[in-house]
């Protein structure tokens, strides 16, 4: 696979004119930019350039036009969007934007969006949160295509969540998948005719298999046994607390749950941020295992991956991606 | 180990007793018995009336005697709780009913209680929030003996954390330890001279251990790899978020925070309940792997063991502990 190295703002220009060119306004395009760069800076390049594609492709072969977000339930401290069906992450930001708000004015807030898809990373919304002194948790439900644990049919999305908490130089960001593999690296695993590893999915029959083009027509394992299954259940039923489908057809009406609150509600703000600090560094500190890497922090990876990249000033993007999107999806 | 089979009604009796010995009310005992007879009913002996002989150690203990709980901080939407060193039992119970009323009210609520020890299970918590309608979830951050992912120092607590929702006939609830072991289940094993399982604690040295005593001296392993690791971090980052110390001393000052969120803010609560009762069913009934059981929703064990136990009108409990009880200690 040759990649190109492109400048930043080449890159965000790609995504940009992508966005723009499958029906977005100029702000429309850029915040989806944003998000598709930073997941470039930060070394996730699946949910990077090569989205811009998946997007315009899903847009391209939905018969229904989006329509507007719209608010359809709120109280001071709570807000219901309907996403019109549009990508999450507009839908995913307004949500973001509208917790934030509420909870800086009442101390929390609950907000939640459905029928919307494709909301990104979560950690890039608990950063925003986290520079406006919010702690908070963000759940999302989707198409059930993960089984619980013990069984062998999907009933779970990949159903991420995570949880980011102020602190300097970075947030502390926790963010994970509850299935055993990423959708999307089987996806590509089944294009590239590798392997699963064991234990990660199941055949339409039931059978466990390293097969991931049977793995997508079966189900995907949940993550850490019957503890982390549990939890993939648990973002299911925050996801469907928006009123998103327990299992939407296609890449459809997801659940993006957002709770944010203000830790000055409950004790120092100041004093709880630098003892978050406090407590990173200790961790990172800890001894490690004989023979291992240092401990790293939740967030402290994608930190610093993304600062090396800023440094530089360019990202490395595949060269199908590249001119894929030149020729304007 | 003898059991005595002892009727719900004698085996509450003994716990109120000896927590009214100790300087409880007989308001306080009753709740504490309540939540300990919870745990026998569940088949978590752990919790049950052994827990009563080790509030009753720690009270006896303690130099300094134990004062109000003291609301410290407080707004329509959230509240902090001093606990006061009181047992965790009355503490945790104080904070559920502050967090249900004021979600109730303004239909999410944020709670807090620092200063206090052994708030027991977190299920027995969110069944009542999820019998007034809530969701919900609760964290519980304490001493600092479980090392993060690649290391081999404590750093966190065994820290518990918990989902809720409502759904009948009982509750969707999630709740689980963050540590590959209890704390409990190595002081126990210490006891009986039997070994822990491979990957589950570190010796002082940073070395792995099977010895439970080696392991207590120091540090148990984290539960779920890097993801997991990062769950507990996130645990005593919300636990802090009271005000309780990172590594507080011996069994004092854990934090216990609840956030309680009403459903019907964000959508149809009825049909919110309903489709959480139909995932629940649709999880029961997939297809197991080859050879395996029906699969299970978190809560279920616990409910089943609990009517079972109801039926019978019975708990059976060592005689070591029961003859201890006797002893009013």
């Amino acid at each position: 696979m040759t990649t190109l190295t492109l400048p930043l703002s080449e890159a965000r220009a790609l995504v940009t004119d992508a966005m723009a060119a499958c029906g977005h306004t100029a702000a429309e395009a850029g915040a989806i930019a944003d998000h598709l760069l930073d997941c470039e800076l930060r070394g996730l390049p699946f949910g990077g350039l090569a989205r811009a594609l998946s997007i315009a492709e899903r847009i391209q072969t939905t018969a229904t036009p989006r329509t507007e977000i719209r608010t359809v339930a709120e109280t001071p401290v709570s807000a219901t969007l309907d996403g019109g069906d549009q990508v999450g992450y507009l839908v995913g930001l307004r949500a973001l934007e509208t917790a934030v708000a509420k909870a800086r004015a009442q101390g929390i807030a609950l907000v939640g969006a459905r029928n919307t898809w494709y909301t990104g990373m979560f950690s890039y919304y608990l950063e925003k949160a986290a520079a406006a002194g919010l702690a908070g948790l963000i759940a999302g439900s989707g198409p059930a295509v993960v089984a619980p644990h013990g069984g062998t049919e999907g009933r779970y999305g990949t159903n991420p969540i995570a949880f980011g908490f102020p602190a300097e130089p970075h947030p502390v960001i926790w963010d994970i998948g509850t299935s055993a593999v990423m959708h999307g690296e089987a996806v590509l695993k089944s294009r590239l005719g590798r392997k699963l590893s064991p234990g990660q999915a199941y055949d339409a029959s039931g059978a466990p298999t390293l097969d991931p083009a049977e793995a997508l027509g079966g189900a995907l394992g949940a993550w850490g046994g019957h503890k982390g299954s549990g939890l993939a259940l648990v973002v299911q039923l925050l996801g469907m607390m928006t009123g998103a489908a327990a299992d939407p057809p296609g890449i459809s009406d997801c659940g993006f749950l957002v709770v944010l609150f203000d830790p000055a509600h409950l004790t120092d703000a100041e004093d709880y941020r630098r003892r978050t600090e406090a407590l990173a560094e200790a961790v990172r500190a800890t001894r490690p295992v004989e023979g291992g890497e240092p401990v790293r922090v939740p967030f402290d990876r994608s930190a610093a991956g993304r600062a090396e990249a800023l440094r530089r000033g360019t990202v490395d993007v595949p060269e199908e991606v590249v001119s894929a999107l030149r020729r304007r999806p």
